[in-house]
């Protein structure tokens, strides 16, 4: 009998995530019922959102000790048990950190053809779909404003950037160092970038947004969160895409400005996750492929080889070491 | 020449406000040039967000050390420089703790003859205005979800749990004692409401919300926002009327989960002040006549006598003294 490798959450992480919580194993082969599928897994998107499953039940069911890792995956079915879907497909599945997974057929999502089975994941997949809607439809931004971005090196953030100055905005990146700000800036094209470790990020938001922020999209919450609420222009909006700083261990607090900040400026603060546009997912596509092709949106990736270094990935993805989209490759694309 | 009398800021608070940071104090009667008038103050409003314009600017102007205070009052044209206004309208003024003011004649809005003049401040005034704008266009209750509201025996809140019981929703409030909670209930028609001065805030309000918070409606932010996110529903919304408890000198404290319950559960949180909803303010109205004429919403009003009594009334307001909407008033309904 084949064997499969899979990586194990041995022990949920009381305070910050590390190497020990995980578990490399090697155990047989699972083999698929019927309406099942054995996926091999190609591609897995590694997001700060997995450290969020581990704190308990959110917009899903929680990870647990002894769980093999959550995660979403690009896959090929090698074993199908279902009409519906054929030996050789390629699939988008929620899946495990493991070589190979068995899921039910009908929720493994058939994936049109693209030469490069990465942009699934980064681009046309959450991260870019995540920045579209969460700008778009939550933030609004009109030409000419503002729109100011946290983690834009990540994967998601670096999108809003781009697509803020595709609309005709001024867009600014939050990053975490002078080093990231730099390739925010000339790589990216962002107006500005500000490195959130420096002293003074007042000051420096200030000179950044001499017209003030108009739309802020929060990857992170916290202190910066604050600090940004008080530069908001009346009427201004932030799209709450996620709260990194405070998933992985860190003592939360709240912003203290909240809700007084909100009323005096009248502000819209709106939480979203990307799956609440699945309908609209078609629009969202269309014009990431639009701005692709003109060349006004640049794909960054960042992808770890191998299954067994998926640990790392997601811990250096937390400590902010990413720029663009992270994700493990576990096998090459099919020729 | 005849005198004046007024109440001044001697000194503005550090932490909680009292008595010795006002002065009455007697001064000539002000006379008004052209383009202005001088009004006789009938009745003041008295607002906790008075307190939070000590605290610096925020949609309007500040109140420095030495201002007489200012306010919302009612008050009667005596003496007209203007073509605009005659001796004897009744006009709504931004205006000041005093018998009588000088006001810009384009500033001073006339107001409709009624039969009680104390129902421009409350029903038909910003705190029924508050109430409808903050639930009906911020809120967006759909018949049969739960509201909760905040200072539910204050001006705006009482308002805003009998609105929301004649949308067909659950109506419960959030009051300071027993007998507050027991007023809400009996005198207003609540279908519930919680002393949040009780231990257990979190499950009384899980018993009085067994199908989750739909609407939550905030006046004071603080620790009771951050107890209510945990139980809001999926697409909830929070309408940011004021941060009553962070008024009046206490430490400041933020929501802990801000942003990350936004985020889990996709909740929008938007502030709002009633003079943004100023051209449909025609709408507000017509439904609260129609509503107070159908016996479906109670007047409550709470009314000091006396300019002299405006620091006490204020005071007790920040203390959560009050049933209803506070006013103080200075001279009585012309006949």
């Amino acid at each position: 009998m084949s064997q499969n490798k899979q990586v194990v959450v041995k022990e949920l992480p009381q305070g910050q995530l590390g190497r020990e919580h995980f578990e490399l194993q090697t155990v047989d082969m699972p083999s698929p019922d019927d309406g099942e599928l054995l996926v091999k897994t190609i591609l897995m998107s590694i997001d700060a959102a997995n450290r969020a499953w581990m704190q308990g039940a959110t917009y899903r069911e929680a990870v647990k000790a002894g769980d093999v890792m959550h995660t979403y995956s690009i896959g090929q079915v090698v074993e199908s048990k279902s009409d519906s879907h054929a030996v050789g497909d390629i699939v988008a599945v929620e899946a495990r950190w493991a070589e190979h997974v068995v899921v039910k057929a009908k929720a493994a999502q058939k994936m049109p053809p693209v030469p490069v089975l990465s942009h699934l994941l980064s681009v046309f997949g959450i991260a870019g779909r995540t920045a579209y809607h969460g700008l778009v439809d939550v933030g609004r931004p009109v030409k000419g404003e503002t729109v100011l971005v946290s983690a834009a090196a990540g994967s998601v953030g670096g999108y809003v950037g781009q697509i803020a100055k595709s609309l005709g905005c001024r867009a600014v990146g939050i990053a975490g160092s002078p080093e990231k700000c730099a390739w925010v800036k000339e790589e990216l094209g962002f107006d500005d970038c500000i490195d959130y470790r420096a002293p003074g990020l007042f000051k420096a938001l200030q000179a950044a947004c001499p017209d003030g922020i108009d739309v802020y999209f929060d990857n992170v919450g916290g202190e910066i969160l604050e600090t940004v609420l008080f530069q908001m222009n009346e009427r201004g909006r932030i799209a709450c895409c996620g709260a990194i700083s405070q998933y992985d261990g860190s003592p939360p607090s709240g912003p203290r400005n909240v809700p007084g900040m909100l009323v005096v400026k009248r502000l819209r603060m709106e939480g979203f996750i990307v799956m609440d546009f699945a309908k609209e997912a078609h629009r969202a596509t269309k014009e990431l492929q639009r701005l692709v092709m003109s060349g006004e949106l640049k794909i960054q990736e960042d992808i770890y080889e191998g299954l067994e270094s998926a640990p790392d990935a997601l811990i250096g993805l937390l400590a902010g070491n990413n720029r663009g989209k992270r994700m493990v490759r576990v096998a090459p694309d099919p020729s």
